[in-house]
């Protein structure tokens, strides 16, 4: 095992009914600003259990947040908070509202640079103060609501990028399951395949003989195999949706990471398709990840048979039999959420694959994996199986 | 899954060479009080590195904490906290010292009595502040080091009782492995036992459709039962030691517990037998854990086939005979650790169970367990059968 820091202090609040103690999180003479996105939370209600939650309050509200949130928008709301002197921001929605609630906190009270946009450039690591935060989460998938983490998009440039501080960990984060019933199969099962790939980021590398954390990810990959499918079937399915959400926030609050080598080559592969093509993140790594694993297949050689084996029972045949059966599988379970895996499911035929290249290069994406030996000819042929 | 808030604020620096981060982690004007127990850690070494790691800063020390700590020291500590104005305390041993420095944390301001006893008699819920602490742990076996409970021993009175409060969690837990090479043989296997007893707790009990907590609980188990022999086998395999060391922090911070039911009757049992016999507190759990797992078969059942199944690989056979395999196993298992598993074995041939009863009873645990079914007469019979 490798020596380790592990600060998981957000404060979790999980199962129905929990939005009703929200105010209790929040100071009581806090100038509060809620953040959303598109809407969504105010046609299915839990904007306005979030408000209920919060009468008496001083409340105010900034909406449009997107999907892979851009500085632009985000921008916005930081003139807001400077102006308002809004001291909390409760964040109500998913991955990418919560993110962009985080640069919104840091660039609130950057003073580094004059362009906040510095905070991405410097990964974080120049933010010395943020406004406080907390969040309500809509869908479960980027772990986001209890880590450090955030990945924001320049939409002037392309760019898509992250940083971290613990500056802009949300104090505490509200899980209901139910409130996860209304949301489209796509969303449902992109977070699925985010917390899945998450997981494997930090567990299919090698071996550190760190036993407990290889049994934690394999845990809730097995869970996300198990429900997944179940999630798309039984929409209301309480238990279903409850296993599902506890599983993406534990695959992404630092704990299975903690100790062991972690990859992330798919993340920053997919990212760069993402900016590019405007995929779904979860689309993307759904792209990358199974093309990334037959790449590497010699050096996750040790990893690939204990996943075979302990996530997908494969105990016959050769070893090489069973790494191509895991990475299968793998693929498989993809497809079976309804998330392609392959770049001409969505219509790109590989001609954006030097640009590509040309921007993992830029953003110094050049020693990427575990072992950094994923160069940009690496990456190449990565791109390349992906097609 | 049931409702649950979670939060493990404790930051945990894991790893060989740590120690010499404690200083960074307390403030910069603090006052310090060193809290130890009978000398190992100055033999180990350990203290000198602590100390060395404080050089330059406002050190006090107080030891003498023994195992199962008793209110009798610690309020000498108590009133070394108000007349030096201690303002920081770091507990440096095992889960005794770690509990002990919550007491003398919490009973150093408490004002809602005159006597802190009170606050093991109202469970710490009348704890409004403390004295921050951090520890570094000896001992792998307890969790204590970052949850934010706590057992004390009235010697006076025979009274051993636990409270618990979220202002003595421990703002930093430093685990170092390397230090645990030089704990007896019998100290590593209490603590393996005492880790595998709490995981069992709050997994053991019925099925609330939790996959994420069940896997997670299946995963120290498991690693407890595989590092656990190695860890007595080979005390300076750093690995096997790091193992065990997470585990056991992990089985009790909180995280498996969330959302799911739990027993709790073996300690509460145990305590009795340690407070009246003066066995080790793993020594008890070993000597009630089968006992009970036998008495509460049918209530169990479903999670003792589970259990059989995921943790002891037990598939063949009728289901009874998978259950009482598996409970064997767990007997086999404590004694393969070298932990006796019967009174008989400490020397007890039973005629204190009355007397243990009528603490039981004088503490209030007369409807112990998951669904509090464990009233004096199935406690009587879980005592008889423990013979």
């Amino acid at each position: 095992m490798q020596n380790f820091i592990l600060h998981t202090p957000t404060k979790i609040l999980f199962g129905q009914g929990q939005i009703a103690e929200v105010s209790k999180q929040i100071p009581a003479d806090a100038r509060i600003l809620i953040t959303y996105g598109g809407g969504s939370v105010k046609k299915n209600g839990v904007l306005d259990q979030v408000y209920a939650a919060l009468a008496g309050r001083d409340v105010r509200e900034f909406s449009g947040i997107e999907p892979n949130p851009t500085y632009e928008t985000l921008m916005k709301a930081v003139n807001i908070v400077r102006d308002e002197k809004i001291d909390f921001l409760l964040a109500v929605g998913g991955g990418s509202v919560v993110d962009g609630t985080k640069f919104i906190a840091a660039a609130a009270h950057y003073t580094a640079a004059s362009d906040p946009w510095h905070i991405l450039q410097t990964l974080g690591h120049e933010v010395t103060h943020a406004v406080p935060l907390g969040c309500v989460l809509t869908l479960p998938a980027t772990g986001s609501e209890s880590n450090s983490g955030a990945v924001i998009t320049r939409k002037a440039t392309g760019d898509k990028q992250h940083f971290h501080s613990p500056y802009v960990q949300p104090l505490f984060a509200v899980l209901d399951p139910v409130v996860t019933y209304t949301l489209p199969p796509r969303q449902i099962a992109n977070g699925v395949v985010d917390a899945f790939v998450h997981t494997i980021e930090q567990y299919l590398t090698y071996p550190v003989d760190a036993k407990v954390q290889d049994r934690f990810a394999e845990g809730l990959l097995l869970t996300l195999i198990e429900e997944g499918p179940r999630a798309l079937a039984e929409p209301e399915n309480y238990a279903v949706r409850a296993n599902v959400m506890w599983s993406a926030t534990l695959a992404l609050n630092g704990l299975i990471g903690a100790g062991v080598p972690q990859d992330w080559a798919t993340h920053m592969l997919g990212h760069e398709l993402t900016a590019m093509h405007n995929l779904d993140h979860a689309q993307t790594l759904a792209i990358v990840l199974p093309a990334l694993l037959v790449e590497k297949k010699a050096q996750k050689r040790e990893k690939l048979l204990q996943y075979a084996d302990r996530v997908w029972g494969l105990r016959e045949g050769s070893e090489d039999s069973r790494i191509d059966a895991a990475i299968a599988a793998t693929r498989a379970f993809f497809e079976k959420m309804g998330v392609a895996t392959r770049m001409a499911d969505y219509q790109l035929d590989g001609s954006s694959i030097p640009a590509l290249l040309n921007k993992l290069k830029e953003h110094g994406m050049t020693a990427l994996g575990e072992r950094q030996d994923i160069t940009l000819a690496v990456s190449q042929r990565i791109y390349e199986a992906a097609r």
